[in-house]
């Protein structure tokens, strides 16, 4: 296994933290066990879970205004790769990748997943673009891809997915992400139902190329790029996609793709109890696709998706198995240092989901006592479940400190040496 | 028929109005007639729409913090049914009323539905409400009535729904509408999935007693007076209960119910695609579920949902058969002034979607001519068409100025003389 | 002192519960002095916090659709002192009542002084109702109050709330908060300029009376009742008030008054820039005015909140000096529990604001540090600080579980013997 | 004075619609004079008004996924004049075009001074920015601007004000305009007070160097291209700015700048009334800062807010002199379309408002009428007052039809082929 960051480096690191850490996490088991939990297991659940990392959130961000690089930017996959595996190191909660094409695009794909390997890594869903035009292209996607009036472009859509499938083929993937900002920006532009129609023609084709052992992803999203409407708007849409295509097809919950005041635990409910939920994109937001670190605005937000999650877990859900990935825009820190404090977020939320006491949640609410049963979810939220993350990366290898051991470890200057800096500019608007 | 407006004063308002009239809709038609559209034509269209009138907007409305009810009031369905009388003789363009149970419940129904017969008016959909507990209900709604975690809760809900069916049946309705609150106020009051699965069974049996010749329309909502989750809580969750209701079960849509931002229209055209679009409840807002008057804020969203509308009934869709009511809350106007300018601004919302070019639509649609296309919608809205409507009116016996002809009635104080003045006070707060 | 709990009763409660509350209180103890901070002096700031209750907060609220009142409803004012003298007895946080005229006023001013004081009571701001009519009243505010075009009615809203002011005079109270519903439902209603040059005018008036040791707050409110234009509809609008009347005039907020995604806590830090923060009528909402439980939707914006508060104590803010209150609506809880356990939210947010270091935030903020900044802010957030909660109310004589030592208690049961059932029924729209 | 399109071409499109025109014209003022309106006199004022185009506007626009330029992109100011000068020509609305620096940077500034006066263009408000980097720059805007936690950056920030002055006095410009994206994405990041000193003591700087017949706008915005926290967020802290600054310094309104259900109307009024409007930066928006045409989606906001313009106009509020200007962002249309069209809306809405009753309005509002006042407001908004716009552009020399106009010139082929294609690409997210 190559190590990115030193395993001294790390040591060290934890040797100081460590009796620290010790005793918090007595005091905690402590405190739990008059609750009546566990901490040994639920330390080995949050152990055994893990988040994946999206290949271009290790680049530094930006908005249609402007984009601000950072010193190091990783120049390829290759590059993109040993950042994640340095997330995954430190952490141990980031096991795998997800790819976009064609910014991931390699022409050896053997020696892509090897490197995935030597790193610890392995490549979770495929991510195709059809919202941007790549050099060369012969039909533009200006006015939509698989949506498109035009059924030439609508078919280099759908053979840029089976693309991503094979490719995906190769890397040990087992499913394919579809994000699309097909859409209209003047009512009129588009009608809505044809747009529709030839959507659910063309991803049809994209189903049918799938592997037995793959599942579809679709995603959805209220505005941006398109401003006016957007084909596969809300999780309405997204279902009776899911609906249409059929068994393998499932809905991507992006936790920054709603209106808002949206209830978006409610839905992730719904979609468990009619068997389509797919998986997560994780962040947060404020306003709109704001693609902020995850638990950083709302974290109580973020607990409450995972008390559905582990609820559902609880009672056996079936069709029950979401993907977990971190999609995010790091436009003003160092991108690992986001993607790991916000790996360290999705456990933390998971946790306190675990050490809710079900059992009294259940009973206040048949006895309609709001007041208690609120009280049962925050007792769990408030409770400070570092020191089981912290003893669960320090047991895997990992960093009790991430974000303290990484800086300790010099990665950025290092590789700011060896890849050259990248200009900033304007966005899309100039 | 019974008249409620001396058809004298009638008459002699239209009169003063007459001249101008027939020149404008000349005026009208020639343009009209330049871009290729016979203005008769519409004109008979819009003649033969109805929009119904709901039994409870011609009380006052309020809020939870107060109520101020005007003169005249009515004391029970039969002085509605006369204000309804009013509304329709004037505009010619709301010949049903819907009823509300219990609020409009009676122990002679032939008498009502006689007096429905007398005025002009006969009976929409059907409303039930487990919203509020009427005195000596045995079991309170406080805390859900569909989805209630009491067994015995939820069959006194679904008895109400039948006794509905059955009042219904008797006045030769043809369809039930269900809107509940049912929803909680904190996290972890409710689970989620769970009420829905009770929300299901009880709308089952509701469904099971529903004659072959109704429909079901089930209302989503997104809060209140629910204020953290709401069980309908927007149209994936409705098109979810209409799937698996059957056939005759479809969703209303409410233009107040959505969250922030949405693209009403958007559902329209979904549900519409997907053969669930059961109807609307018209009403205009700009923060919330406000129950403005229809088109009073934002009038070309509602010539938005009306060119859906129409794009449908040309394309011949398949299933599309929506029912119109009205839904206000008027809290500060006579109501019946308000329902008369609603249902005109509902007819002329249809009336611009008809003079649509279409077939220039698709062509602009087709070449993504974004800004043709939306210039055809903006030309038809940007038409004034209320020569087409008044014109409809006058020849229909209704008045050219309903608003000013029913101010020349003096039908208000007529009937405050009657009906006895009403208190105010708080609302739900005190 | 009267004791509306029996001290025996929390006694026991607390008996059972002592043990694990002082090996709770060391451990966090042994964790904050790791960090640099003394629990014994955040424990005695937050004994030294205390926040008033609303006297209209111990009955049960409702929305335009319905009110389900609870058993043992307080029927006047001396009820209301009871149940909120239960709540400080147990938590030992709340000191202090806000009278809401006329729904509290009473013949005899000093005898409802005197039983505040025998329950430890003292009295907060005053708040004047102008957005319901009270019987009898002369003058409608159906279609405004201190704005209506009617300048009797304005002079009849003035006089209203110097009314209250004479009675906060004779009760100790040295505020007043005027909180008005004016507004309008229709574009071209009101003619917004007119409206608020009136608004100023009527103010001036009250202002004019306020004696010298009192401030006034006004309240700003984006919509409800009035639901297309509010008259004081945000911070910007309320703080020009403020300005105009003078250095006694402050802005009050309200968390659920704000436009949708608003980022409240920067209002919070401009107010308190410009001298004119007030205080605050705390509570939590998803939606809209939802008043529901502080803390219960979104725990890090009311921390946030509280981050700009001991910010500007720490930095010696001048003429900072806000009042806090909670400002709920119970709609479907116990309002005793729901009060005691916001108060409990309120100083629980005010201790993780107190143990925010400081001086590392601002050394972060000057290198733009972000990700170290967030860490920071969230380290103090997730720090479990009830033990710090639980031992100030013990040492102050309240209970370690207010929530559980009320319930053990059987207050409600008994005042329900008392005070008789009060009927349901709808809200304002019927 | 240099004609882009061929006034051959413009007298053929015309000569085809001139007749129907007139008669429209004479029914439309046949029409208006029945309410006691001159038409001739409302074609006079709107002929006399005009909106300023932004140089950035005349490129295609994009967003942080992509950006898909068209054929014929202007290279630089020149090129962007050149558009202009085809959008004033046709439309003769738009006689002044606003620059934005670096964007617009040119070593002769006599020379493009020239260009612009042979085009008929005369120069409005100079647009700096500090929102992104330039090549070469000494300090990034990363972390701020005018706000930056370092002194020399602000310095840099001033200094760039500064020479935007510089260059707009020697283009004839008398006012700047100043919108930072200056902000924060996580809570914590930024001191909110600390930020907003910065940004007042920077912009004193800047309106110390402003001449004595130039004025400031600043402009505020919820959020983006910052995602927690902005420093000029909103109308609020906008007028404080102005308040602080001076005289000169007024308050700008882009019509997306603002959070989701906002009255935006309410908001002109308020700055009206406090002298502190400086002028706007029209576009529509559905969902965020959208930048969609003007009046592509709610037009009757539009009105409403030219109501507010005429209202101030006709009462002669003092200090009103609002500056106007188009701010879009063009992604699926050629700009130069756009650009009429929009240009075309904001004097529609002039119109409409112009032709409000406001006499009868006054007097509904004074009887707190709501019915009649809204239907007043909505008489002169549902006039088709095309013929009116039509006309004023004829008579100056313009096209009935704008776009027709364009299209039949070929002036995009033409340009096509002067201007090299430019390759579109990924926004701000790679």
């Amino acid at each position: 296994m190559t190590s990115m960051i030193s395993t001294s480096v790390i040591e060290a690191e934890n040797e100081s933290r460590k009796e620290a850490l010790k005793r918090d996490y007595e005091g905690l088991g402590e405190r739990l066990s008059r609750r009546g939990i566990d901490i040994e297991s639920i330390k080995r659940k949050v152990a055994a879970y893990g988040v994946a990392v999206p290949s271009w959130g290790v680049g530094t961000g930006g908005t249609r205004f402007a984009r601000f690089p950072g010193p190091g930017e990783p120049r390829n996959i290759y590059d993109k790769l040993e950042d994640c595996g340095v997330i995954h190191q430190l952490t141990r909660a980031t096991p795998s990748v997800s790819l976009h094409i064609p910014w991931d695009t390699v022409s050896d794909l053997s020696a892509l997943k090897e490197k995935g390997t030597a790193l610890g890594l392995s490549f979770d869903a495929m991510n195709s673009n059809t919202f941007s035009d790549a050099p060369g292209q012969a039909h533009s996607y200006k006015f939509g891809s698989l949506t498109h009036t035009d059924a030439a472009t609508r078919r280099q859509a759908v053979e840029h997915n089976l693309e991503c499938i094979e490719i995906g083929k190769a890397l040990g993937s087992k499913a394919l992400t579809v994000w699309i900002g097909d859409g209209s920006n003047f009512p009129g532009q588009s009608n809505f139902t044809r747009a529709f129609e030839r959507y659910l023609d063309s991803m049809k084709q994209v189903y049918a190329a799938l592997p037995d052992d793959w599942r579809v992803f679709t995603e959805h999203k209220m505005y941006e790029p398109a401003f006016y409407s957007t084909v596969v708007q809300d999780w309405g849409t997204n279902y009776l996609i899911a609906q249409e295509l059929g068994p393998k097809a499932f809905c991507l919950v992006d936790l920054g793709h709603h209106a808002p005041n949206v209830n978006i635990e409610m839905i992730v409910a719904r979609l468990i109890q009619f068997r389509k939920l797919g998986g997560f994109h994780f962040n947060d937001s404020k306003y709109g696709d704001d693609d902020l670190d995850t638990g950083s605005i709302d974290p109580y937000r973020l607990f409450l998706v995972f008390n559905e999650l582990v609820d559902a877990e609880t009672r056996g859900a079936k069709g029950f198995d979401p993907a977990h990935m971190l999609d995010q825009s790091h436009n003003v820190t160092d991108p690992i240092e986001s993607l790991m404090t916000s790996a360290t977020e999705v456990c933390r939320a998971y946790v306190q989901a675990l050490i809710v006491d079900r059992e009294a949640l259940d009973g206040y609410q048949q006895e309609n006592d709001a007041l208690m049963a609120s009280e049962t979810l925050k007792l769990a939220f408030r409770t400070d479940v570092e020191p089981i993350l912290a003893m669960a990366r320090l047991e895997a290898g990992g960093a009790i400190a991430p974000v303290a051991t990484y800086r300790a470890s010099g990665y950025r200057t290092k590789v700011a040496v060896e890849r050259p800096a990248v200009a900033g500019g304007g966005g899309g608007i100039v």
